[in-house]
C-alpha cells in the first residue's frame, strides 16, 4: 500500500464514536460509511452492542481483525485517548472529525494530540473527512441537503469543511466528477502539500483543486507543484488584509500576503482561481481538454445573440475570432439551413438539429486555421433533440480543445450533467466559457 | 387604455395562424394562450372549424366581437395581407411572430410591412412575442424545455428571441420574478425606446432590463432613460469590432462602437451589465434594495471560509469591512454559540440556527456604523432549518440594503427561490454578492 492509501483505499474501517441515535453525527457518519463502503466496518462505542445490524466494540483494541483506518467522532477531550488506542492496534491512519482544538483556542489540547503524529498518520482534527464517490462516504451532512458528486477526475483538498461541502454539492448539481476529496481541518499532520503529492501520483486524478486559507510549507508546495505534471488549481482565501484577519479569526493561522502567494503559485505553475465559480470552471477544462495551440477560436451557435456575446467575451480575453477560409465557408454552407450564417460565429439558427452540430463540429475541428471551438447549445430550441449530446461527446475524438455554453434551467441542467459525464466541459454563460478557454492558455504559459 | 396596453393587457386576442396540429408553432402559441389568458380568444385559420374546443374563423374580419390584439404566426409572404385585415377590423396592435424578413435579406418585404405601421402598432416581425407571468403566455417554446418565471418586478425587453427565452428560463430556475417581457425582433415599429418608456410608467415594473444589439434611437433612449426614475440595466451585445460584425450578420443592423454605447449609457444613468450573469444579478438587487448610504459592510456567515472569501471580494470592490463597535460586539457575543466569532465577518459557525441569524441581523441592521449587509447562508449545515428564510425576509423591514450568498445544489436552490419571492436577492458566490452590492453604488453614482 502506498502511503495515504489507508485514507482513500482502506480495506477495513473503525468508526470510533459510532452512534445508534439517528440525528447524532456519529450515526450519520456510520450510516453513510455502511451504505458506501464495501470492506469491513467496525463500530466502536462502549455503551451499545449493535448498530444497524453490526456488532459494536468497546474499543478498537477489542477488534480481532486488522483495521486500516479509524474515523474519530468523539468529544475533543477523549480524542487523544482513542488515538492512543489506535496506535496500540497498529492502525495506519486516523481521521479526526471532532472539533474543539486550536480553532476554539484549545492550543494545548492540540499540541498534545500533535505529539502522536510520529506514531500514526492523522487527518484533522476539525474536518469533514475524506470522500471517494461510490466507494467511501463519511460525510456527516444529510444527503437530502447535500448531494454527492459522481465519480470523476478532479481531486479536491480543502482547508475548510464548509467550503468543501459546498463544492461537493455544486459538483453534484452540475455533474462534475470528483476522484477524491479531503477536508484537512487543523492539519496537525497530513496537510495540503502531502495530499497534493499523493493526488499527483493518483491515476484517477487528472486535476488537483486546493481551497487554501494558509500554508506553513509554501516553499515545499511550490517545489512539489513544479514536479507534478497535472494541472493544479488553487483558490487562496484571505488575500486582502481584512480577509487575512478573517483567516486568523477562523483558524488562528497566518494567511500571509496575497501577492506573495500569487507570485509563488505562478512559480509553481499553479493556476489561481479568483472566484468560487473559477474553481470548477478551470478544473473542468484543465482535466478534460488537450493543449490549445493558438488563439484562433471558432464559435458555433444555435442563437445569434449568444454567438455575439461569445465573440465579445473571447475578444476581451485576447482570442481571435477570424473569418473562415472560403473552403470552410463552402463546406458549412452545404450543411446549414437556408438562412444559416456560415461566417464565424456559425449560426445554425432556430431550425437547428443534432446533425448540423455534428457536421459543423467536424468541419471546424478538421480545419488547420482553427485552434479551438466554443459551441453554444441552447437546449430550449424546438428542434434540438438529445442526439446533440452524442455529437458533442464524439467531437472530443478530434483532439482539439472545445467547451460548450448552455444557459437555462432544469431541462438544460439535466443535459449538462450528461455532457460533463462524457468529459465535455459546459459553462452557463459566454463569459465563463471564454474565461475557461483563457485558463487553458494561462496554464500552458505557466508550464511551458 | 394607455398606449401599448393592447400588447400587455388585452381583453381579447386573435391568433392568426392558430393550428390544430400539435407540434406546429401555431398550435403551441394558441395552446399556451388558451391556458394562460382569461379574456376572449379567437383562433383564425380558414382551413379548420374548431381548435381545442374554440370556434375558428377564416379571418379576423369574420369575428363579431372587438379584438384588442392579434398574434400573427403565418408564413412571411402572407403577413402583409393579414395585417391589412387587422387594420380593417380596427385591431389596435399586432405581434408578428413570423420570421422571413430583413433578417434573411428580405428587405423589400419588410419595407412593405413597415408602411402599415401608421395604421396599427406592430411588435416584430421575427420575435417570440410578449409574456406576462400568470396572465399571457404566447411563447412557442415547450414548457418542458423552458420553464416560465414567476410574477415579479423586473421588466425585460430583448432584441434577441433566443436570449430572451434563455433569460426567462434562468429567471424561472432561480425564482426571479418578471413583471412583463417583450421580444421586439426586427422592430419595424415598436422598439426598445418605446417599451422602456412604457415600462417606466408600469406600476408593476421596478427595474427595466434591456438586451440590446443595436438601436437607431440612441439619443432618445438616453433622454428618456434620464427621465425614468427606476433603475435600467442594459446588456449591449456586439461591443467589440468582431462582435459588431456578428450583429450585422445576425440582424443586418449596425451595432456601433462599444465605447460610444457605454458612455451614452452612463449619461443616461443606465447601469451596464458586462456578463450574462450580471443581468439578473444587477436587476435583482436594484429592484429590491434601498439606497446604500456608504461603503461599510457587515458580513454574517455560517461557514468561516465563505466569510473570508466574501471579505476579500468586498475589499476588491472598494468596500470597507470594519471592526464592530464594542457595543455591537458585546450584543453579538450574547447571541452567538460558545465559539462563534463576533468580529466582522460574524461567524455563527456550524452550530447555527435560524434564531441566531434573526438576532445577528437585527443587531447589525440597527447599528449606525453599518451601511449594508452580506449574509451568507449555507443551507447544507445540519442545524439550519427553514426558519432562516423568514428571518431573512423580515430583515427587509429595517430598510438597509442586504444581499444573501447561498451556494449549492437543488436543496439550496429550492430555498433560494423562496427568498427571491420575498424580494431577498440571493447570489451563488461571494464574488457575485459583492458585485451586486457594488452595482447599488454604481447606480447611485450614475443617478445622483
Amino acid at each position: 500500500m502506498v502511503i495515504f492509501d489507508e485514507f482513500f483505499k482502506p480495506e477495513s474501517i473503525a468508526v470510533i464514536g459510532a452512534s445508534g441515535n439517528p440525528g447524532k453525527i456519529g450515526y450519520i457518519i456510520f450510516e453513510n460509511i455502511k451504505h458506501s463502503f464495501k470492506g469491513e466496518i467496525y463500530p466502536i462505542n462502549p455503551n451499545i452492542t449493535e448498530i444497524l445490524g453490526l456488532k459494536a466494540y468497546g474499543s478498537v483494541k477489542d477488534v480481532e481483525g486488522n483495521i486500516d483506518l479509524a474515523i474519530i467522532a468523539v468529544p475533543a477531550k477523549s480524542v487523544k485517548e482513542v488515538v492512543n488506542d489506535c496506535i496500540k492496534k497498529k492502525i495506519k491512519g486516523v481521521i479526526i472529525i471532532s472539533a474543539g482544538f486550536s480553532e476554539i483556542g484549545e492550543k494545548g489540547r492540540e499540541k498534545e494530540l500533535e505529539k502522536l503524529k510520529t506514531k500514526i498518520r492523522i487527518i484533522g482534527p476539525n474536518c469533514i473527512g475524506v470522500h471517494v464517490p461510490n466507494r467511501l462516504d463519511m460525510l456527516f451532512l444529510d444527503k437530502k441537503k447535500l448531494k454527492r458528486p459522481p465519480d470523476g477526475s478532479i481531486g479536491i483538498i480543502t482547508d475548510s469543511g464548509a467550503v468543501g461541502a459546498v463544492l461537493m454539492d455544486m459538483a453534484a448539481n452540475e455533474g462534475v466528477g470528483i476522484s477524491k476529496f479531503a477536508s484537512i481541518g487543523n492539519k496537525i499532520d497530513v496537510d495540503e502539500v502531502d495530499l497534493m503529492y499523493y493526488f499527483g501520483k493518483d491515476v484517477n486524478t487528472r486535476c488537483i483543486v486546493i481551497y487554501l486559507e494558509s500554508t506553513e510549507r509554501g516553499i515545499e508546495m511550490i517545489k512539489i507543484a513544479k514536479k507534478i505534471t497535472k494541472p493544479i488549481v488553487v483558490f487562496k482565501a484571505g488575500k486582502t488584509k481584512d480577509g487575512a484577519e478573517a483567516v486568523a479569526s477562523h483558524t488562528g493561522a497566518m494567511a500571509g500576503k496575497g501577492n506573495v502567494y500569487s507570485s509563488a503559485f505562478r512559480q509553481g505553475g499553479i493556476v489561481e482561481a479568483e472566484t468560487l465559480e473559477d474553481i470548477f470552471d478551470y478544473s473542468k477544462v484543465l482535466s478534460t481538454q488537450p493543449e490549445l495551440k493558438g488563439k484562433r477560436i471558432a464559435v458555433i451557435t444555435d442563437g445569434g445573440g449568444f454567438g455575439i456575446m461569445t465573440v465579445d467575451a473571447l475578444i476581451k480575453y485576447g482570442f481571435e475570432v477570424n473569418d473562415f477560409s472560403l473552403n470552410v465557408q463552402k463546406k458549412l454552407k452545404r450543411i446549414l439551413p437556408e438562412y444559416g450564417i456560415f461566417k464565424n460565429p456559425v449560426d445554425l439558427t432556430g431550425s437547428v438539429n443534432a446533425e448540423m452540430y455534428q457536421k459543423a463540429l467536424d468541419i471546424l475541428m478538421k480545419d488547420e486555421e482553427i485552434d479551438g471551438i466554443v459551441c453554444i447549445t441552447l437546449f430550449q430550441l424546438p428542434g434540438l433533440e438529445d442526439g446533440v449530446i452524442e455529437a458533442l461527446r464524439d467531437a472530443k475524438m478530434h483532439g482539439k480543445p472545445f467547451v460548450v455554453c448552455s444557459a437555462g434551467g432544469q431541462y438544460t441542467l439535466e443535459r449538462v450533467r450528461k455532457l460533463e459525464k462524457f468529459g465535455v466541459p459546459v459553462y452557463p454563460s459566454p463569459e465563463r466559457a471564454a474565461r475557461a478557454m483563457n485558463c487553458l492558455i494561462s496554464y500552458q504559459e505557466l508550464n511551458k
